[in-house]
């Protein structure tokens, strides 16, 4: 793939009722794509949907394998999965969830054959797939977790490598990079999901695709204590002294650089942000709000210790909006951009 | 107190082996303080500060109820309260906690006189006040809500008031202010204390005193759900469902403006700010980090719920940096100027 267009990124549709389909659409047809990208997903459905829109755009359907163009502005190139029954904006369908899967598996394989290096989702919908029967699906994460075999894999947001343009170097410049220690939980069962062995396995995924990925040669991490001021000393919880410390200390000994664990509302903070190439939160709502914020919208979501680049926008399916035209391709563009930077530092393109 | 000079403000100390001493002194001596400041404390350790820090200042001894000079740079105006022992920098000394705690309660007494229509404090270091013996002692906050005879405060914490300036409204101007539900709790007991009579508590009170010291006339408050995705229809806890909306609607059919609960990440960009008065978060590191993260090192403390107007440094005591004049007095002079605008809103000047 280390041809002249740069890298080749699988594009999946997501569900075909939401926003996923006219995001890709917009990303095509409003300007040059920031990279070659292929959909994959039913031409038919991206037809209608850039018809409905009002874009024209000339959609190419290839066989993975085929020579990607280079990205231009109007053309849209498609490694086509066929709908199980035509998809309304806005309506869900079962019978399409079998869809999404398939446009997963596909740009899956298509990583692992060599026909693209990575791959950028738009947003599924969890409920209309868990009604399909799929038991005990819980999202793209854990999905290409499983088709990829391996264990563990860590859920990093990052803001806009474009702000990175604002400063020298990106630190300081309002953006971000924020990896979590657990994802989707109830808040209450946060305390307990965060163990040793959990820890530091997420530190060791951290820490090797931040030189992997992004280039960075010695990463520093700075870690979240769990508890409000990290503990206060054991005033306000235990779990710092008893767990994060202890992992934090047996890491530095190994030669990773490390700060903390600090309390949050220190850490975010130009002071301590200085310097730090990832920030890890120990749960989803002590991160993310502040990325989000940092973000203003142009965020994306990183999956971080997979054999394969994959990117994805920090929004979900948007029903409401679908067939509308009114959503925001932002995500998608910042995604499809980050998912091209890292495969180059990665040396992939 | 409604005199040409301007609202009167009780500043404490606070723990004088900190950075508040110096913190004081810098206010007087560095510029003109942002309103008429009274330092209750002793005389004779702001001046050994000041001296150590090379400033030049005027202490001018009064009594409360004494005529406050107009503010001008050089010049501190004390309401004196005796050290109990010599204090060196850095140094705790549990014979002093004696002293903080009765310039927290002189304050107390001056604003219930009409000496002065609020108080800002330096901070504490809880530690050495429990150390001394006060069973129970769990900081400012509670100890004010005590002394004034009320049941319960809220934390609300807001970046500089001076950030307005950029925009013609605060709104989306890179302004918050962000109140929590709980506040300095162990992560693993946030879920429990969130319950439906406290909520309405503290719904009720930062309405009220939007109105009443921001000059909001129909505050609109957005509120984070509990759990990330704010529980997701119940699939990542059932709070949401069980104990927030029921709230919500109930106080909505009051009259109130209440958006939400909205996932915290959702919440806290652009497009859900705009609008929007005040933040309501669940927890100390749900809403601070953001907080802290926007106000730049520049955002202060506010008790809501006392009679007298209260508001804080969001720093502790920085035993480490104390005498040395590397102490940053951002922080106190948005407290300061936080306060005098709240009394001037709130009609007391």
């Amino acid at each position: 793939m280390a041809d002249a267009g740069g890298p080749v990124l699988a594009l999946t549709t997501g569900e075909p009722a939401g926003i996923g389909p006219e995001l890709a659409v917009m990303l095509a047809a409003d300007a040059a794509p920031p990279a070659r990208v292929v959909v994959v997903g039913d031409p038919a459905l991206l037809a209608e949907r850039a018809a409905m829109l009002g874009r024209k755009l000339e959609l190419v359907t290839l066989a993975p394998g085929d020579p990607i163009p280079a990205p231009r502005q109007g053309l849209l190139p498609v490694w086509p999965v066929a709908l199980r029954a035509p998809s309304h904006p806005g309506v869900l369908d079962v019978a399409n969830a079998g869809y999404v899967l398939e446009t997963l598996d596909a740009a899956v394989a298509a990583c692992h054959a060599g026909h693209a290096v990575g791959m950028v989702t738009a947003p599924l919908h969890k409920g209309v797939i868990l009604d399909a029967g799929h038991v005990g699906f819980s999202g793209h994460t854990e999905y290409l977790r499983d088709r990829c075999g391996v264990d563990e894999v860590v859920m990093l947001l990052a803001t806009d490598s474009a702000l990175h343009a604002r400063t020298p170097e990106w630190r300081g410049g309002g953006a971000l990079r924020v990896a979590l220690a657990t994802t989707h939980l109830a808040l209450r069962e946060v305390s307990d999901a965060i163990t040793g062995p959990r820890l530091a396995r997420v530190l060791r995924i951290l820490h090797a695709d931040l030189s992997r990925w992004f280039g960075v040669s010695a990463p520093r991490i700075a870690v979240c204590g769990l508890n409000p001021h990290a503990g206060e000393g054991g005033h306000l919880g235990r779990e710092e002294l008893d767990v994060i410390i202890p992992v934090l200390e047996a890491l530095r000994a190994e030669g990773m650089a490390l700060d903390g664990p600090l309390p949050a509302d220190t850490l975010f903070t130009p002071r301590h942000l200085d310097g730090v190439d990832a920030v890890l939160a120990m749960y989803h709502d002590q991160g993310l709000p502040v990325l989000k914020y940092a973000g203003f919208g142009r965020a994306a979501n990183i999956t971080l210790g997979l054999p394969l680049v994959r990117t994805s926008v920090d929004h979900g399916t948007a029903l409401d909006l679908a067939g509308r035209g009114l959503a925001d391709p932002g995500s998608l563009e910042v995604a499809v951009r980050l998912a091209a930077d890292m495969a180059r530092r990665g040396g992939l393109a």
